[in-house]
């Protein structure tokens, strides 16, 4: 099981998510179609293989409605699923579990798409020595969720926001007058906790990187033999992270280049959910 | 172009994505690498064919941070998109369109993603006379978002949340004692702007829906061979809507058998992004 | 007992309220004259006849000062009081109580005043056929609270907001070019579990937009031979909704027209307060 | 024109309300009815006489759905209105003027509700020196926009939540050991800019409190002749506060007693909205 | 022990505080170096002598990432601290105990430092009749929190805000015309239970303030000798208030000219840090 | 001028801070003493020498009152303040700055006390080749202020919270049975983009620390002899910070041990207040 987020976080998002699905008027179909009181037992399963994330979520958005529902989680996140496994069984309030229940599959589905895929990535490069990394591209307001479901995949989390690494990219250089200026520049500007991380798009660019020592140089577009070439000249001296369209197909090939580390966007930008259903008892 | 959302409810989502990538640092390598004051002229394009959303998102995250950028909107929401097209162009603060550029990409591209997606099914079933339409299988906190793309790839949206339709399902069905049971409830309950539809997984709880007369009736999970029937049976008094498993596959072959809405949870929750990228003049 | 909102809902208001009654100092009274942890058993009950809402807020009021008070419900949103009827009782931390009286009480005061003012119209009606349904002209802020106190009246509501029905009302059938060419166009835009109503101000109007078979049409000011042609020209083919300065006095001579509805903008902006207080035992 | 809150206190609260009415989807009939980019210019108007208050909160809900609606405003919060007084005149967007017009009679109705029935009991009063002011029994949320209206009516402000002054009552007498103690509790408390008040059911707990000297006391439903006899026995030294039932008709004789304010909280609880429209020109 | 503000006012204050420490990627130190699930026992202490004021907000921190964590608190809000002195035993998940710790921390010193410098002030005064206050010269955001402490180390709260009580200024004195109009314009326009005070730089403003009667006066910059005066001139008929400048050295000279309340903006605005520490058991 | 955090992260900071000092009434003392509409021209400026901080904060606080208000910024953050010296001109509504004032001050003082603390460290161990920098002993709720201000004084930032670094401190040195067990697991747990730092309080802790090569070693309370003898057996491979107790009179003593950085909890802990003050012109 991966080390979560503290509830503190994760909660107003879930109230929110919820907030916004039971609107001004509440569960119309719950109340009208169930007694007051009732109660309901359920297993949330999934569908189909994967990697589970989000556990905490639902966790949160059931005891959000029934404070007193009994939920005994099975898999937590980061677990692998066989197809048909199950994830947590619940017995609450009939009423509140099935007005829950969207907002609960909705996050749980989402997360766990994430670390299913992340997770196809990882094993992809398994023994290469290669990290698979995500990026930024996350959803707006879910960065923390989202980073988290790709730590329960098994890779690692590129810089948070715009504020806890430097990453020189194109529009920087042209504005500092190349990637050895801004280099400088940002060695000059910011703290010692600081990573800095230069992107160049050819190995001519590479040495002028190279030359300025940053903590990790990103290789944009690279072919695997530029790849490979990389990788020989920076002699271990900085961490090589390869970047831009890596799929599945290619991944492994990459790896094999003996580049440190590959972010795919994909991770997050793109990852289909993982279909996770409620089922009464 | 397709009618937006105010601005009034846009706003706090784009502030508070920037928010969450400026983080408490603001953007260390904008600061760093680029002066104060530069200027910058660039321009969103779509790197592929797909159907824009978004606009007014990135238009608000760039004015967020430079009040007085100036953006010209090329293809508004709504608008088709040949690989390569040009979206907007804007002058701006080199420092605050290059601090934004990424929320206003993550709402652009995810939104234009499922605008694409959803036009590609609308297209599918064109002159059959079968609506597309979305679910709630949304992400958290952007289905007002999300629900709008839709409407720009051309589809109609299902219910909004759990308070605006009702929608009885498996569970509603089992505590209320039949589909029977439960649409009566349902209709002695609810105010008459509301609108009751009932989900049925065979043929003969088809009959016992039809025999209380809701104004939808979801066949859930259908043969083709069953939908036919099925739509036989409802005569026109009922507005049919397929549901389950539907894909770009098997879509068309589905409007055929004369159902009125097609409902594609894939729409909202497995949209791949449009690469939309910037690029500097 | 009228199916309340989820507390997540009503909590953040419930909260916010008594934030903005403590302020920045907190309740100087009490703690100047009470010794900490001093215990207090009262009782809320009203002071006339009517019916209850709201008391879920009052629990939640009591709690957020108090997680350890104990209150007893005795009288459930929708109940009906006599006069000095008892509605709770409660035993709690002497200052947490004072503190929290004046909030719980102002929730308590105006959603009962609002269910008791529902329920007169309701029982005015009674036996006629007709439904009373509110408006939206509710206390900004207050709509979800202000809709379910109308609910624990006895009568149904209208649309929650802008989004979850259609209401065409004169300055859309001008614009659109008449009470057809409005309808037409909301048929061609909304979704399948959206209603359509239309306003019309005259028997003529009635006709046009009979025409096009809207879901409900409101009879907008009509007199009572009016709305009785109205109801004969309708033949039961559409939900008739009568509108415009309905009162106690005249409400039941409206519903004995036969029209299905009538909407009454008093139940939530112009409702008395019910006079509830603490008495301490 | 009386002195408003500032925009910073009000707008939260408009854009809050005006989110509550567009919900998920916005305002579908103005969508489906109106051009894009129509105009459409408005009046709002009274239908009755009375007073005006919320000017403010009308003018931001128009001006945040569009920025360049021209509004100008002819009668200022706490100017009185003749039946049929034109408020405003405004010339916007037709989508956006609509979808916000709601919002702004909300606030604009129940405001000038309050003001108006408050400028009627301080016309009462007129000539004998007695002000009126209202109570903490506030709508919850709202209480810093209607204790401005009560301002606009011409009325003062009582304490504005549980910090601003001290005001004990009966259950504080109690837990103090006597209305005595409990004021020499307050003095020996607060700081040198908080005023004390103490609520008195007796010409026997007046004297007591008198001897105490605070800085006013609340005479709660003191029969004429009793409020009389208070006024004499103070002697100048204390406010005095009539309090308790207080209506239209008996406030007149209240203030003729000599006491020196009279508080009423149905200025606030149970003013009915002042009908006011937007007629299109 | 002093009473404190109610949970419902500070918890959204902490919760925030941890959010902001805790970012979108939670404790990464704690996570990769302590086992989860690990128990760890510690104690609050206060390596210098002081008044302890925040424990309130310390408790919250933890359980807010830790709701089973058991907590006794050994010195609650307003106890005099010796060097060394045990605040508060805590026993807690490891991880969630170290990533509360820097909040719990940031509270507990910054409000004990107000509360010790409070308390200097206080015992330097002692005996001599002078109340020490506080001014509205506080941390944005924490103005509640910071009163409390200045309560805490023993001092009376000046007011509030803007909005509980008149403080004419210079400035309000030139737009009005002088001290006397300008009271004589704050007693039109408030309500009778906000008290004025009115601000003068010499004895002959006093004489003019005096003939105006506002319930305070504050003397600024006022020398020893022209304080003397100023006591013999009022004769107790109004509140004096000393202030600017006033320092431990100097106010002890100050509160034995006679003045009623001295207020020292130091408090809040450079009160240094109390040094508590968390100390494993 | 030191480069601003953009106003989308500062605004709702002094749209809060505001909101905190109007409370529910607003004003009171400008509303009764300033005309309606009346201007006034003033004055920020320092009455001491110093470093500004916080000019964004003061001209938001005043445009949120006043949005027409002229604001002609003279010293821009991070300028260096001779007494006496003007930091901005205004010139406004008469009650909207008055109003704005106090809150506009208490940013502006705090961040520029700030400031000036961190100049002074900076400037005593200039030639030194140490770097001053700040902690996370920070006012909550104001980090990214804060840590602004200490930018603005001339030193660099520590981590920004829990998420973007790793600091081993002694408890997690325990919990994982030793400091270099604590890197092994650090190193193991983070992306590529994370700085680890390890907390030493001996020579033998920091041979071991050093073993483990991390990024950042931070020496905790080390006599001047020890941090030479560190400088020394580091021989540069990893960054030394000096921490504890580090005051005006001993950085820089420290800082010529030859250690790369010192950090210093003062700068934002125990920072007196700039006295700036807003003089009428």
């Amino acid at each position: 099981m991966t080390a979560g987020l503290p509830d503190v976080v994760v909660e107003p998002l879930v109230r929110a998510a919820l907030a916004e699905d039971l609107g001004r008027g509440g569960d119309l179909t719950s109340i009208a179609c169930i007694d007051a009181g009732a109660r309901l037992s359920a297993r949330f399963s999934s569908r189909r293989a994967g990697v589970v994330a989000g556990v905490g979520c639902m966790r949160l958005a059931i005891l959000a409605l029934d404070p007193q529902a009994h939920i005994e989680i099975l898999k937590g996140d980061g677990a692998r699923l066989a197809a048909g496994a199950a994830i947590a069984e619940v017995e609450a309030d009939a009423r509140a579990l099935l007005s829950a229940e969207r907002t609960a599959l909705n996050f749980l589905g989402r997360l766990s798409g994430i670390a299913t895929l992340t997770r196809a990535f990882v094993d992809a490069v398994e023994g290469t020595g290669a990290a698979i990394t995500d990026t930024r591209k996350t959803t707006p307001l879910l960065r923390a969720l989202e980073k988290h479901a790709v730590r329960c995949g098994g890779a690692r989390n590129h810089r948070f926001g715009l504020d806890d690494a430097v990453l020189i990219k194109d529009n920087h250089v042209a504005a500092a007058g190349g990637v050895g200026p801004a280099i400088r520049r940002a060695k000059a500007a910011v703290g010692h906790l600081v990573r800095i991380e230069a992107e160049v798009d050819s190995l001519g660019q590479l040495d002028e990187a190279l030359a300025e020592a940053p903590d990790v140089i990103m290789l944009d577009n690279f072919s695997l033999e530029d790849l490979r070439a990389a990788v020989a000249r920076a002699m271990g001296k900085v961490v090589l992270e390869a970047s831009g369209g890596v799929s599945l197909t290619t991944v492994r090939a990459i790896a094999e280049t003996g580049v440190d580390v590959i972010s795919v966007g994909a991770l997050t930008h793109s990852a289909p959910v993982l279909d996770i259903g409620l089922d009464v008892a």
